[in-house]
């Protein structure tokens, strides 16, 4: 099962090497290349979920890059002097600590732009419609994280939920498995979501961890870890490497 | 005619102070309602197409407003200390001067945003296909702006043309022109972008005044308001309407 894992994220790793970007962007193009790092755990979801319903990787790679395009975004931005004021991202300089603020606001502006034309591909607009809507979960959940809010629960599930949500229902439609089943879908989509979230938190030693204390953030992070996988249990289909996922998710140490 | 287009851009007044925007943004609505004044000319355009076709303005109004929101997004971060650096905008304090800077950029964001999830209320993809297209020309015109490109015409066509164009073409898509009458729209379109910029340029005195000359851009003008005006009659539809926003665009002063 790793071996699939790591197949799907090479097929990732490929798409997003050879992703052929706006033109028009010009000098964009190094700043946005230099912020698709990271370990692809979003587009792997909206993978893995597109291989549950017998869908090929082929047609959830726009989705599954889309997926990571925002994500980009919202560090890109989050990064920025006025922001976090962070300089490193992954052990290298952030983008506006190499590139400059201005092309940093730039660039954070065309990864959003280029994730929606991706998410645009497809027929129906309801890829772009989940996307978008995450996205602006996550616009709100900086902007109360700015104001100091104290709402740590709610602010994380803006941050950090709603788009991995997003991950799997991206997948789900642009899988196009009928509205009627998206039900138990997107049950275990907002259990993915919160998992991955109270992680986070345990990893970041943040919310839950600052509201509850770690030794119960760990056990809500069992729990949501023993929804998600009943959740799944519930879809018709083989959702055997989404489970594999869900167990590497609930352990992870980084 | 002019109570004609008072009354639409009323229509837009009205859409765009009554707009619920996505709960989960919270204390953005204040700076993104700050960002919205400006005269109204894109969505006027939109749905002055829409009018011509005889669609009602009802069905037009949320792609209007999604352009709007796009030309907001980009004077929010385009006015930013690290880009433009300006401090008023239309006579009051820009977004950053009045909410600070990191609001400044979420806000920006969120308008990004907001105006795809209005592009996304259509059946059809196009309306939002259309207007991202022209928020990365737009994107790639601010980067070139930034380098200091002596490119001032492909500059000022990728960062003020391209959304003159979708104003009009999201209104034919909105409307559901049949694509096989595309052709004399997206014509009439280009020429109208081309005439606004020119415009926009001799009223600053920079792009194809710096490149051509107030004498020769005027003739430019000029002429670009006859093309389009050729490309409005070619039109099979009653495109009165557009025909004297077009001969007030080609004389306008402000």
């Amino acid at each position: 099962m790793p071996q699939q894992t790591d197949r799907l994220v090479s097929l990732v790793e490929g798409y997003l090497a050879e992703l052929a970007l706006t033109p028009e962007l010009g000098s964009l193009e190094a700043p946005m290349r230099h912020a698709l790092g990271g370990k692809r755990v979003r587009p792997l979801l909206c993978l893995a979920t597109g291989d549950a319903v017998g869908a090929t990787p082929e047609r959830l790679l726009p989705a599954a890059a889309a997926v990571e395009l925002v994500h980009s975004f919202s560090l890109v931005h989050d990064d920025l002097p006025s922001l976090d004021d962070d300089r490193e991202r992954r052990g290298a300089p952030s983008v506006w600590a190499q590139f400059g603020e201005a092309t940093a606001i730039l660039a954070g502006d065309a990864l959003l732009a280029e994730a929606m034309r991706l998410a645009l591909t497809y027929p129906t607009t309801a890829v772009a419609r989940e996307l978008i809507e995450a996205t602006l979960a996550m616009i709100g959940g900086q902007q109360l994280d700015l104001e100091g809010s104290a709402e740590l629960e709610r602010l994380h599930a803006l941050k950090t939920g709603a788009l991995f949500t997003a991950s799997v229902m991206c997948g789900v439609w642009a899988a196009e498995v009928p509205v009627s089943e998206h039900g138990p879908w997107r049950a275990f989509a907002g259990e993915l979501g919160l998992l991955f979230q109270i992680v986070d938190d345990i990893l970041d030693g943040d919310g839950y961890v600052l509201e509850v204390g770690e030794e119960r953030a760990r056990r809500l992070a069992d729990e949501a870890a023993e929804r998600a996988r009943t959740r799944l249990a519930e879809i018709d289909a083989d959702t055997s490497l989404l489970a594999e996922i869900v167990d590497g998710l609930a352990v992870r140490t980084a």
